[in-house]
Order: structure tokens, then C-alpha cells, then sequence
């Protein structure tokens, strides 16, 4: 991997502008295009003997932090105490140390394992129902076409998506409208882990009390990642999958898809929707 | 997990109805959804001794030995020899069998490493060139006209889209635009594994002699596929990220996005195109 070099990167930080060919209507057209980027970001976990990698994500560099602790709650592996900082020469490797560090390498070595065995015979939602508990919404009934507008809500807060047309992007509305936090990345569960781990560095906010919104559709993944935050309403632009939809409904979590134009469709947990 | 039981499976297999609420201009209405179905699949390594989880791939069902195959090309592990066959009771399970289970399991701890260790120092392309030559176009130049058209010709065979809008679709199509194979899933990656997969049982059939076809963005993992596999020309219907265009100018691969209504943009590889 060659880092995309810094004087590359367009000012926004996730795109850079990149030489193409355009074809259209018999015309050949060379011209510069905006592109998503995308680099593996490393996680090392520090012991008192060596250091080890936790985790490699691909992603669009920036909100790093937000990432990797949001990643590190969706995997049920975020310590009490750490120290979690960049690497002073490679932009795209973090260090975390942590009085943790043993049960974090297990857990790290569990997760190789959760992703790599036993999920067909024991259970992907059973698993997860290990560290998860149901969601509760504690706030009022919610409008359903004010749902379905929240994408447009997103969606003004999409630079990168408008540059490139290659970035998905996860947010935080409060139930009142008001878009607390989003972020994008070529990855659309790498932006729903920004938008927990900005949550995370938030202090007292409940994430409960907030929707979870998301410009892509609701897989596995999603909802998993929703539930193990403690999201009680996730609404996503595009499809929900099978599986999310078993999930949310184990878990009492209000899924909706395809809010478009004033549409939506409740896949799981419509009592707490209203038309 | 709980499988998708088959009796409620639509005939695509690939589909499940679920009730849901959709609201719109004020109304709420409960009817039934086609939700493309997810499920995860693991695939076990036998040893003399023992047996162990290669993979598990969040996909859906369907054509999981072209999806197995596929991932067994795109990690590098496919044995000379073996025998690949489904568990006789859990149809999220297979079971490989191979006298090179020893270079499978290290390839799997490789694996497990390199996606999870090393890539940001080491480098995702150059790990990728130690396994990969460089694809070679053997056909005549291709019109960007043509290769525009063809996510239509694959549009055209995406059934468990037009049911669930929640589906990718990878195919391969030839140099005079007949679609050879085409494949569905909630994952654009399996999809693309599944046309590898499939390719591989052809026998004779040449990747470099075909243009690969993903009804999705082109990131990393897409390139990387294509590029181990010997593919010379992807089409995608959303954009690229940086660094599938960086793997695709060190293969050599040509790689065109955006490609919707006779317009074309080819982020590398452009020799081979003409207007």
C-alpha cells in the first residue's frame, strides 16, 4: 500500500483528484475525477512483551478515533482505562494500551474465531445476544415522514459523497431533527463505528434517545452494530437483509429501509412509529 | 442464526416475504416485502486429525460452491486436489477436503494475518503482486459505447433485485456482449467470488478473454479480485476508491465506473478502450 501522499489529498481529506477517461456519446475526454480514498488502518494492541495487531480496517482516513473506538464497541472489546493514540510516522497505524491487554488479545483471538467458526452452528444473533441487550426507546412515538426525512438530512452533510459519488455515510439525529454528528467512509460499517465511537467521546449521550441513520442498506452488520451500541431506531436509505431483520426483531429494534421521498418501510419495531 | 426455513424461501431461493409497515402521505399500510435473505456460510478444513474454520462469509444462499471456489482463488488457496462438498445436515456448512491441508490451514493463519496484521506496513499491493501476475487482454480493443451497456445486459438477469432492491450482482460477459454467468447477493464481494467460482468449474474459460461486470462501487476488494483472478477489464455501475485504482494501474487492469447511460469513466487501463 502507498499511502495516498497528503499533497494529493483534496481538501476535504477523504478524496483525492485522480486523471480519467470519459466516454460519452462517441466523445474520449482525459479530465481529472474525484475519488473516494481508501487505506487499511492498524490497530496494534500493546502488552508488557510486544504489541500485536487487533484489528485492520479499510476505511476513508479521517475520524480515525471515532473508528477504532467504535469499532472496539461493536466488538465488545472497549477497556476501561486505555490510551489510544496515532502512530508518530505511519498515518495509518494506532496504538492502544491498556491495563486490558489480556483480555482484549483473547477477545481479539475470540473474534478471529467468532468471524472465522461457529457462527452457522451456534449462532450469529445467539451470540450476540451474549453481549447485547434489547434497546430501549425513551423517547415519544416517532413521525413517519419525519423518518423518512432524515436521509435528506444526511445527505446535506455528504461532501465527500457529493465529490466522489463513492463514500456511504452514518448519522445521529436527535428527535427533534437535528443532525448531531455524520461521517463517511468508503465503508458503511466503518461510518456507523464513527458515528458510536463519536458517541463514545461524548460523555453523557444516550444513545437510545438518538436515531441511527445510514445511507446505505441494513445488513447482518448494521444491526449488530446498532444493538450492541444500545440504538433503538436505525433508518437506512436502501434494502434491510433477512438477517438484520431476524436481528432487530430479537432485539426490539426499529428498523425502516427505503425512506425515500416520504416513504418508508418498518421492517421490525413499528409500535414506536406513528403515520 | 436461525436459517431461513426453506418452506418460506420464494421460489428464487435467494428471497424471503416479511411482514411490514410501510407509511406513506400519511398512510400506514402492514403487507408483506421481498427481503433478499443473508445468511452466514463456514467452510471446514479436515485434517487427519481434526477440522477447522477456513471462512465464514456472510452471503446468500445459492451457488455456494461457486462462492467457495471463488474465495478459494481470490485468498490463494486453491488445492490441485480436493473434494468440496456440503454438510449433510446444516446447508450453512461445508466441508473441504484436500491432501495440501497443510499449506490451507498456515494460508488460513496467513490469512487471518494478513487481513489482520501487517497490510499498513507491509502494503496491500505488494502482498497482492507476491500471488498475481499482471491480467492480459487478449481481445481487440473494446468500445466504451459496449462496455457502458453491459451493467443493462446484467441489470437483465438480476431477478432477486427487482424483487428485494437489496441484492448485488457480479457477471462476465464476452467481447460480442453475450452474459455467460451472473450472480446475486447481499455481498458484492461473494458475487464476484461466485463468478470466479463459477469460471473455474468452466474449464477452458479464460478470465482475461472477458470483461467482469459488478453492479456496485469498485473498491479494493474488488480490484484485488479481479486482478488474482486473472481478470483484465471490470465494469462497475458506482465509482471507484483510490486504491482500487492504484491496484488496478499496478496490474494493469482496466477499470471503468459510472458506467450508466452511454457514459464511462475509466480510471486505468484506457489503451484498451476506444470511443
Amino acid at each position: 500500500m502507498r499511502p495516498v501522499a497528503e499533497a494529493l489529498l483534496n481538501t476535504d481529506g477523504q478524496t483525492i483528484s485522480l486523471p480519467v477517461t470519459r466516454f460519452q456519446a462517441g466523445q474520449r475526454g482525459e479530465q481529472d475525477d474525484t475519488v473516494a480514498v481508501e487505506e487499511p488502518l492498524e490497530l496494534r494492541l500493546h502488552t508488557p512483551e510486544t504489541s500485536l495487531p487487533l484489528a485492520v480496517l479499510m476505511r476513508t482516513p479521517g475520524h480515525d478515533r471515532e473508528l477504532l473506538l467504535g469499532w472496539l464497541v461493536s466488538e465488545g472489546l472497549l477497556p476501561h482505562g486505555y490510551d489510544l493514540a496515532p502512530d508518530g510516522e505511519n498515518a495509518n497505524v494506532w496504538h492502544l494500551h491498556t491495563p486490558e491487554y489480556e483480555r482484549l488479545a483473547q477477545g481479539a483471538r475470540l473474534g478471529v474465531s467468532s468471524s472465522a467458526c461457529g457462527v452457522c452452528g451456534s449462532g450469529s444473533i445467539e451470540r450476540l445476544a451474549v453481549r447485547a441487550q434489547a434497546p430501549v426507546w425513551t423517547g415519544n412515538p416517532l413521525r413517519a415522514s419525519f423518518l423518512a426525512s432524515l436521509p435528506d438530512v444526511l445527505r446535506s452533510a455528504q461532501p465527500g459523497f457529493d465529490a466522489s459519488g463513492g463514500l456511504h455515510a452514518a448519522g445521529l439525529c436527535s428527535p427533534d431533527g437535528t443532525l448531531l454528528c455524520a461521517f463517511e467512509d468508503v465503508g458503511r460499517h466503518n461510518a456507523v463505528d464513527k458515528v458510536v465511537g463519536w458517541a463514545l467521546t461524548q460523555g453523557q449521550l444516550h444513545l437510545g434517545r438518538h436515531i441511527l441513520v445510514v445511507s446505505s442498506r441494513a445488513g447482518f452488520e448494521i444491526a449488530q452494530k446498532a444493538v450492541t451500541a444500545g440504538v433503538a431506531v436505525v433508518v437506512t436509505v436502501g434494502a434491510a437483509t433477512s438477517l438484520a431483520v431476524d436481528t432487530a426483531a430479537t432485539f426490539g429494534l426499529t428498523l425502516c429501509g427505503f425512506a425515500r421521498e416520504g416513504r418508508l418501510t418498518v421492517y421490525s419495531g413499528a409500535e414506536r412509529v406513528e403515520a
